[in-house]
């Protein structure tokens, strides 16, 4: 377990592969930081359901990060990307809570995100970090960010208290005190708009700001991923 | 009518003040430009109820958008201002909303805030034009962007489909078709939060977007009024 060796370096951003073992699993993960400086600081990427870790919109803000000098990193989560299992990629949201309770839930996203973040602070060094994901990146990204104290600030949203790991949410809600951006889409026709003004509301965060966009699930307007960046960047200044 | 002879310029700002005559009420207003250049796009600002034309966050926002290089004007509203009448800085909301009515409501406004864009645009030229108002600057300015063409974006909030002119801004929601930010404070203790979301959602713009953050209806948090004019210099251009 470690880098894997597999590693490019294009439009100023380094990405170096890694593999984890997390209670017996193979976690393969991507590291991304700018190639022309030392980056200070750090942000984790959660990636959505039935997507995975290198998605088009992962890498965008992997991208936008590093143009303000933010390294990043991303995991496959359990079912998903290279530990894809049959029917993964299924937009179902039955079998897609399926992968999520076979993959281990909440408590299997919290080791395997904490095991990510170790190795990148042993191999690089600890510095100011974020979280950002939504969707299925805030069903663990809100646990990470209850419980592990070196994340500073997150991106959250696209997910209510009634997801698949809704009373999860719920319960680790009251303990997220960092700043949080928390996005919703108007017209989301998987997660029911009040389920996600709930979670809003359950952040124990005193600084936290909602951002609504007309739109599906999936809809989220490019310039609210750039926006995100700008957060991320400001808060962790 | 026209120029009242009160200018002054300082930190790269002219402040102009004029009068107008509107159904036989004289209307005080004010412009603001950068001083250092021709301003190419124009902002109207609606102040609040039971404040004025000068208030603190209204020549906030005019310097943010002068350091933009956009102009701004700004006119006392029926009873707010030099225009008061007895208890009109009453904040209770009986109290605003008898002020309100006795000022003779949402067609009143509407043809005071024509007046006042005609006046400048003959003065100094036709540009580009947005409006900026909260709260009661959203019961005046929701009817204005709906009914004038001549706004092309606004930002809006603080104002339900319950409020003092509900159910007017219910039946002008439909008709405003340009580019809207929308703010909510999320413990408004004045306008209940779902008439809010309820009115956001009546807009008939298909580019909105909602901002959200925890606190009472005065409590803006200061970053708003800056994105604000970062929204208005983006989609003014």
């Amino acid at each position: 377990m470690g880098w894997n060796g597999k590693n490019t370096t294009h439009a100023g951003i380094e990405e170096r592969g890694f593999e984890l073992i997390v209670a017996g699993n193979a976690v393969p993960g991507v590291y991304w930081a700018p190639s022309n400086a030392p980056s200070e600081r750090l942000v984790l990427l959660g990636h959505g359901g039935t997507s995975h870790k290198k998605i088009e919109y992962i890498v965008a803000v992997a991208n936008f990060l590093a143009a303000k000098g933010i390294a990043s990193l991303a995991i496959d989560a359990p079912g998903h990307g290279e530990r894809a299992i049959e029917g993964a990629a299924n937009p179902d949201m039955d079998a897609f809570e399926q992968t999520w309770r076979e993959g281990g839930g909440t408590e299997t996203v919290l080791a395997e995100w904490k095991a990510a973040l170790d190795f990148i602070e042993d191999e690089i060094g600890a510095r100011p970090t974020g979280w950002w994901g939504l969707s299925m990146g805030t069903m663990m990204g809100l646990p990470v960010t209850a419980t592990d104290e070196r994340i500073r600030v997150a991106v959250l949203g696209l997910m209510g208290t009634r997801g698949p790991n809704g009373k999860d949410l719920e319960r680790f809600a009251p303990r997220v005190t960092c700043p949080v951006s928390f996005l919703v889409q108007w017209d989301d026709e998987l997660i029911p708009r009040q389920t996600c003004l709930d979670l809003f509301d359950a952040l124990g965060s005193k600084k936290k700001t909602l951002h609504a966009n007309p739109g599906r699930h999936q809809a989220v307007p490019q310039f609210e991923l750039a926006a995100s960046a700008d957060y991320l960047d400001r808060s962790l200044r």
